[in-house]
């Protein structure tokens, strides 16, 4: 099945069985914002447990934060967002529609790409096995000229990017001949910088209300407290601060499903380090969150990391760690080495003095931080399309969320093979005794069969059948979502069978 | 001492200890939003967890929901928070202070009410044992006259209020002669609407961006998925959709710390109904979550329940539960019967069905709904104010956050008696065997006796101390938080000891 295919199916599936819906879909939607279902939520929950309790419960030097939203506006001056968080557009005057100019001259870009592809390809069709790729990709005129025309666009492409050069970018489009998609005009306007903050009046003085923003970042929630937890937690560098909460950006492309959205949440760790000493925390902080990804169990070789080759202006060292998504290997989390640079401008913006004093060097300093940051939204695609599969089987099929028993919405579903005969009853009893240690389901419509498959497309890793034997033996059927085998067990052995394999400990064992 | 007092001391305590900080302090604040610290975070982290867990895990019938802060724009228009969502303002020309005129005139009312209060203190101080205040009250012609200027003003400010009557409120305040406080001028504006809803701009295209709102409720984004959920969920009636989200409302007069802000946190259950069984269930529900409440401990005569005397356009019934602050009984939570006022209006808005068809009376109807509405943050008010007791001892004093062993960020603290012979290495093993199952804290600096009142400011229900013995026995002294008594114990025991005492479980056995 083609990525793209399976992209759409894991779309109407999160929308079939409860994990993602459309913002207010019956208005027929809201761009780039979507709602989390019933299960999809208990997933959220358990992905942003499994990171938190990660960072603070297993890391003596990390505390949490939960900052608001609303900050005071001077910080986003500070942090540079204000002057120079903007996407550079550009508008069709024919189609009267708006794009994002880089985006415009990525997707030329592609089409170069494209075109050499397609060249060899053929050339591969037509030698089949005698083909020699390098060889051909060396020699073939039409991939050289291509090869050429790329290569130019990209070094200038990348120069006004870096160059902040809105004209150069506005002359690369008429030069290329890049036409709009709808009208098909080269009928362009000026490059204009577009803040993606999102902005808000507060209060009402007579004297004007304040122009306030919403948080484009998590991080800067964490600087500006960075003196308080650090005094009244009594914090000894190196020591970190945990936080997760929304975020927002006003896309103006914004694209697949959750990838993507206007509306986010993050979760970020800034851990304060020792001026010097931020490379090597850089590295531990790689090696350990690269080992809670790679403990979910989805395969090692769909993990890598991505160096950042052009670093952003505060940051001395940057790497994304990246999963293979249907689309192809894409960020999941960001480790930067900010340096001081956010805690200086602060200083600088605020007046206020923002310095530890170091007991074992005897010496005072704004601390030096590195920051793992990571978006709960895209970690639930990633795990979510991780988990997605359709298999066959001897006389049907199914499709199945293989999620880790940890994170899955529900536990187990407990089901009575009738509606009679005291089943429902022993069914509930089950429940009764469970549903304190794990979110247990009822589920008593349809078949035995059409049941299972209906908690394999939830995820539910386990589940217990009660049957005419258990009224007399208090024996169940215990069916694992995976393997699909069944296995007789006590009702009493329950509790401990389900809780070893949902056990975040037993996680946490493996980091 | 004074309530007033107290409820100072709270917020110092909460800023002192890591709890609650104002927002952007270092940039001289932003006026009522506030940010959780590091022991605040955890405290409401297990606040929500409390409801969450009593909501989604122990009621098979109810399922939880994330929906987005962003939401489409009509939804508010259905809604009525466009049109009515309003706080009467006005100004004065002299100060340029801008005012609520409501609480203007309420303000007024307790002035009446004070100066009552007066003549009765006087007289009783006067009479002394002999003072027979009922006959005081309706015969003394000062308290008679203030009592008919009250109660006058109270019909014609509830009647303005009913009526919506801007032009009225004004009249008021000029005929009670009502000053500025700030310039004691009666020089006052017209009275106008203010909508308390957040606006922002959402996207760019060349023919303008949309106006968006931020949601100053996080009912409507259950209201609108009511179908996908029910759907997708195949859920029946009666069943409830649970949602935890902040929501904003641009108060003009904020006040008393977290119990008002600007930017909150909801925690609200939708209750869907058959029509004509909604009474029976607002019943039901206000005992189960008058329950919740006085389970934490805090004294069941603490809470009462407030009926609401003019009910919502939207209701046809209505309570609160309100709990004895510091600064009197306040509302915590509401319960409100809200019929099929918000379902309907969105079938109306939005031209889709929302509609359930009930097999057992084989009847298809708008769904009513039963909503049980608390605030996360005036919940966290509500527990730290009764958690805060200061204590006179035998030598000294003490402050101690009395928490819930459940509801406390930190769980123990380990502390080795000196910081060498191996003992700080005996602390942090305890610690690795017990950070998995709860929030550990290691603490070695200063006299354990200074450690002990530092974790009782902080509200650690269990400090464990490691001493020379410990090296030999593997045993401890574990003391407890509230009755200071000490105990030896064997650290293979302190994680049932522990364990027993924070338990949810428990918790909920009492619900």
């Amino acid at each position: 099945m083609a990525q793209e295919d399976l992209f759409k199916k894991l779309v109407a599936h999160c929308k079939e069985y409860g994990y993602v819906f459309q913002s207010s879909e019956i208005y027929d939607g809201l761009s780039a914002v979507y709602d989390y279902g019933q299960y999809g939520v208990e997933l959220k929950n358990n992905i942003k447990k499994y990171w938190w309790d990660s960072m603070v419960l297993l890391h003596e030097n990390v505390v949490g934060l939960d900052s608001a939203i609303f900050m005071h506006p001077t910080i986003w001056k500070a942090s540079g967002h204000v002057d120079a968080f903007n996407d550079p557009l550009i508008d069709n005057k024919d189609s009267k529609k708006r794009y994002r100019a880089d985006v415009l001259i990525e997707d030329q870009l592609a089409k170069y790409e494209a075109k050499i592809d397609k060249e060899v390809a053929k050339a591969q069709k037509r030698f089949g096995d005698a083909f020699d790729e390098k060889q051909f990709r060396e020699t073939n005129p039409r991939v050289l000229a291509n090869q050429k025309k790329y290569d130019d666009l990209h070094e200038r492409f990348a120069k006004a990017l870096n160059d902040n050069d809105l004209k150069e970018l506005k002359q690369i489009i008429e030069d290329e001949g890049i036409v709009c998609p709808v009208s098909g005009s080269r009928n362009w306007t000026d490059v204009r910088q577009f803040n993606l903050m999102f902005s808000t009046e507060m209060g009402s003085t007579s004297d004007g209300s304040s122009k306030i923003y919403l948080r484009p970042e998590t991080a800067q929630g964490i600087f500006v407290n960075y003196m308080n937890v650090q005094k009244s937690g009594r914090m000894k560098i190196p020591f970190g601060i945990a936080q997760i909460g929304k975020a927002f950006r006003n896309e103006i492309v914004a694209r697949q499903f959750i990838f993507r959205m206007r509306e986010f949440e993050q979760m970020e760790l800034q851990f304060f380090v020792r001026p010097g000493t931020e490379l090597d925390w850089f590295e531990k902080w790689k090696t350990i969150r690269m080992k809670w990804h790679q403990a979910l169990g989805f395969g090692e070789e769909n993990y890598r990391f991505h160096e950042h080759e052009k670093l952003a202006h505060y940051a001395n060292a940057a790497v994304d760690v990246e999963y293979k998504f249907p689309f192809g290997f894409k960020e999941v989390e960001g480790i930067h080495s900010r340096t001081d640079f956010d805690l200086a401008q602060h200083e600088k913006y605020s007046g206020k003095k923002i310095r530890y004093f170091d007991p074992e060097i005897n010496e005072s300093y704004v601390p030096y931080v590195v920051e793992t940051s990571i978006g709960v939204d895209r970690m639930f695609l990633q795990v979510i399309s991780a988990a997605y599969c359709e298999e066959e089987l001897e006389k049907d099929s199914r499709v199945v969320l293989k999620l880790p028993p940890v994170l899955a919405p529900v536990k187990l579903a407990v089901m009575p093979l009738v509606k009679k005969d005291r089943l429902p009853e022993k069914a509930r009893e089950i429940i009764d005794k469970l549903k304190f240690d794990f979110n247990c389901k009822y589920d008593e419509k349809d078949s035995i069969g059409k049941r299972y498959r209906r908690q394999d497309a939830v995820g539910t890793p386990f589940c217990v059948t009660v049957d005419h034997q258990t009224t007399e033996d208090n024996t169940v059927t215990i069916r694992y979502r995976d393997s699909m085998e069944q296995e007789r067990v006590t009702i009493a052995g329950l509790g401990k069978i389900i809780g070893e394999k949902v056990s975040m400990r037993k996680l946490f064992e493996k980091l």
